[in-house]
């Protein structure tokens, strides 16, 4: 075991601090995270993200941080920034990434790389309005970690396995999310 | 009606002509859309999206783009990005709008202003594995949008439904999608 000396930049004690602090107040564990969106033109937004709510008051990233989405040229768009269904697969990767450092540092596994792909299908005769029959959104997403570790392949999978276990991401896509749209 | 003259900058002539061809060449209407992501340090991590497939071959956006993900100060984390769980919100505004513009000009009606804000609610007590009984994503999603077009309220409400009745990324995250996360 290499508990003593792992060091994947993650404070699990703060983490685990959080958690017994939480426990005896669940209203600061109530968390809003916000995105505001401009249209731009055609198919092009942009979006701006830098506040949101949480342990009782309101919290701010360091740097307001915007994001550029369109289709691409085959689409006949601009292509001025990436696609809003592939932010998804951005989101996922990076939660699960975050989830397995975070989990490896609990378990006290050096981390030397962890890469990952992930892959999501789609067929785009459903947004298109051909087969009502197929789903607008991705009917199935793939992800695959490629991880170097000072560990056994099989702690390995199971730190992934932790990781999706308690990953936001993974669950808001896996599962069903109430959403509502208005206009104001 | 404004339908000889708005324009708001989307082709949906060529829309409309991509739904015809497909119609009959199914297999040219599966795509995947990919993203890679590599992890730098603690909750930090770097994504890269460019290639995609779809209309039977190998396709790529006219450049390759990078997404910072971390968690804030307040996760004891160090803030060099934004959550990922707020990448989902960038993703749900941006395919909602670009619905907005394409429907829009569909039906004839010029847009002036499309904005929105999407706020996510979750109790990170379920990431913490605090209560399993909370679930670790969101618990919900609301969008509102504030739009100015050459259009009675009615029809505007009748543009954002229509928008969220074809988006794949409501779709991904209203309704379960398939994950598998594997170890290579």
């Amino acid at each position: 075991m290499a508990m003593a000396t792992a060091n994947n930049g993650v404070n699990v004690q703060a983490l685990l601090d959080a958690r017994e602090a939480l426990k005896g107040a669940p209203e600061a564990a109530k968390f809003t995270w916000r995105a505001s969106c401009k249209w731009k033109n055609g198919t092009n937004s942009q979006s701006a993200v830098k506040g949101f709510f949480g342990l009782g008051q309101e919290q701010a990233h360091k740097t307001e941080t915007s994001f550029e989405a369109d289709h691409p040229e085959i689409f006949a768009s601009e292509d001025h920034g990436i696609t809003p269904v592939e932010y998804l697969l951005v989101g996922l990767a990076s939660c699960l990434t975050a989830g397995v450092a975070a989990v490896a540092q609990n378990r006290g596994i050096q981390l030397r790389s962890v890469e990952s792909k992930v892959e999501g299908s789609m067929d785009i005769r459903g947004i298109l309005g051909i087969d009502s029959d197929v789903r607008n959104g991705y009917d199935n997403i793939k992800v695959t970690f490629k991880i170097d570790a000072d560990a056994s392949r099989q702690d390995i999978e199971a730190l992934v396995a932790q990781s999706q276990k308690r990953s936001a991401v993974f669950d808001a896509l896996a599962n069903p999310v109430n959403i509502t749209v208005d206009v104001a």
